[in-house]
């Protein structure tokens, strides 16, 4: 959810999914005003996957409370009409089984980033290690880069990543911003400086769709835009954070994600040449 | 010692300061080939100051398990001739009384920065506020600007000190890098990559040696210069956390440190313009 509304900012969400009877629906016909299509999203008997968590006192760690897949567990993911030629493909996190289901049925993506989380690396290893050799990118946390790699410095984590598959890493980082690792070269994008964090659930996924939806908004993958699109990633975290659930975005337009996005030019580049004394 | 070592890679540096007569001197002899003038460092009776602590496994965080003053608890500091005219000022981290009677012998700097720490935070706040009031930066890592300022959230904590008499903070990240907080502005500067990582003791003081030595060679204070000069505490950040002591600075030579400087460009510039499709 967080990220078909950040993506919906800059380009049209087609988006693939399962949710039980539980879910409240009119949260999702409200966003569907945004051009988010959600047809896609199958209804199930049963409840809906949950996520339960505690996060320390700064908000910056967080503890896997529960994790109940509910329809989840028996999700056969169809995409509907005109999505198998989707161009830029995020693979949310789901079971790297179905993720796998998803990818084979898109035709000639440009572009493929998946998600993953700490229940799957330790559940479906393997599979997941398959699917790494099929993106083009892994887009995850910093724990689960070290988890996954079983080495706590980051940089090494993300190496022991791209010798999986991916061309790209991105490490996000919470409240210190994120990396996109490449082979040799490394960029970093800090946070947006905000004095008032409510509650950072969903702002990695709000990243992920800011980055995603630049990316298929430009419909061009080269490094520049990809750092580009670290920085939309970085300013959808920072919407997503100043309310609870996807209420930071309420009001959002895309001239004010522009405008945040060139904000960041002064928070973080260095003046390249000597300043005269 | 980390301090003036990373500063000497910049600019000449004089040392104001005390140490035990268990002290290893040999080791201060061989940096002083390195244009460091030790000539207003006491030598007293007594053992040196001792800083304990535990590192985390991933060594960004730590405990202090013991602070010994030692010959500090008696210092009177007193600047050597020639010091009293000094036009870039770092305040170390030692009693906030001493760090204003230093002050005091410093005819008309062009700029003054300090350190604290959270022995001296407990100890001796309202003495600290009152150097606060005097000095143009104060210059941290997070927890102690989290303890100083009793807040949780860094851009706040930020705020606050500035409120207190400074015009700008730099609050120190560990691997996550450091900011530069002014009135209405902030400016960061991540860490830079490193796979291998040893000892993150020294690191925040050689980053404030780079900081310092870049600003005295530069004989400059504005945003530009001061955004630059958080490059080149970062780099000297990373060659400390590179070797046990100060060894991680062996070999070092000021081009290396340039070079490493120019990196910073690729690892942290938004390209500003929307790149072509």
């Amino acid at each position: 959810m967080y990220f078909s509304v950040a993506a919906s900012l800059l380009h049209p969400v087609r988006v693939v999914g399962v949710i039980g009877d539980d879910y409240p629906t009119h949260e999702l016909e409200r966003l569907s005003t945004r051009g988010i299509d959600w047809s896609g999203v199958e209804r199930a008997t049963g409840e809906s996957f949950r996520w339960k968590g505690k996060y320390s006192y700064d908000l910056q760690s967080r503890e896997t409370l529960e994790t109940r897949l509910g329809v989840f567990a028996d999700f056969k993911p169809k995409l509907p009409d005109g999505a198998h030629a989707a161009r830029i493909v995020f693979l949310g996190n789901i079971d790297p089984v179905l993720q796998l289901g998803v990818l084979d049925q898109v035709k000639s993506p440009l572009f493929v980033a998946c998600d993953t989380m700490n229940y799957w690396i330790q559940s479906k290893r393997d599979d997941l290690l398959k699917l790494l050799a099929r993106v083009d990118m892994l887009m995850v946390n910093d724990s689960e880069a070290r988890e996954l790699s079983g080495d706590w410095n980051i940089h090494r984590a993300g190496r022991w990543i791209l010798e999986r598959g991916p061309k790209q890493v991105v490490i996000k980082q919470g409240e210190y911003g994120a990396l996109l690792i490449e082979k040799g070269r490394t960029f970093h994008i800090p946070a947006y400086p905000l004095e008032e964090v409510f509650d950072p659930t969903g702002a990695g996924d709000a990243f992920a769709g800011g980055f995603m939806g630049y990316l298929a908004r430009s419909n061009a993958v080269d490094t520049q835009h990809m750092r580009r699109a670290m920085v939309y990633g970085s300013t959808m975290g920072s919407y997503s954070v100043s309310g609870f659930g996807v209420r930071g975005f309420e009001g959002v337009t895309t001239e004010d994600v522009e405008q945040r996005v060139r904000q960041f030019v002064d928070l973080t580049n260095v003046p390249i040449a000597e300043p005269a004394p």
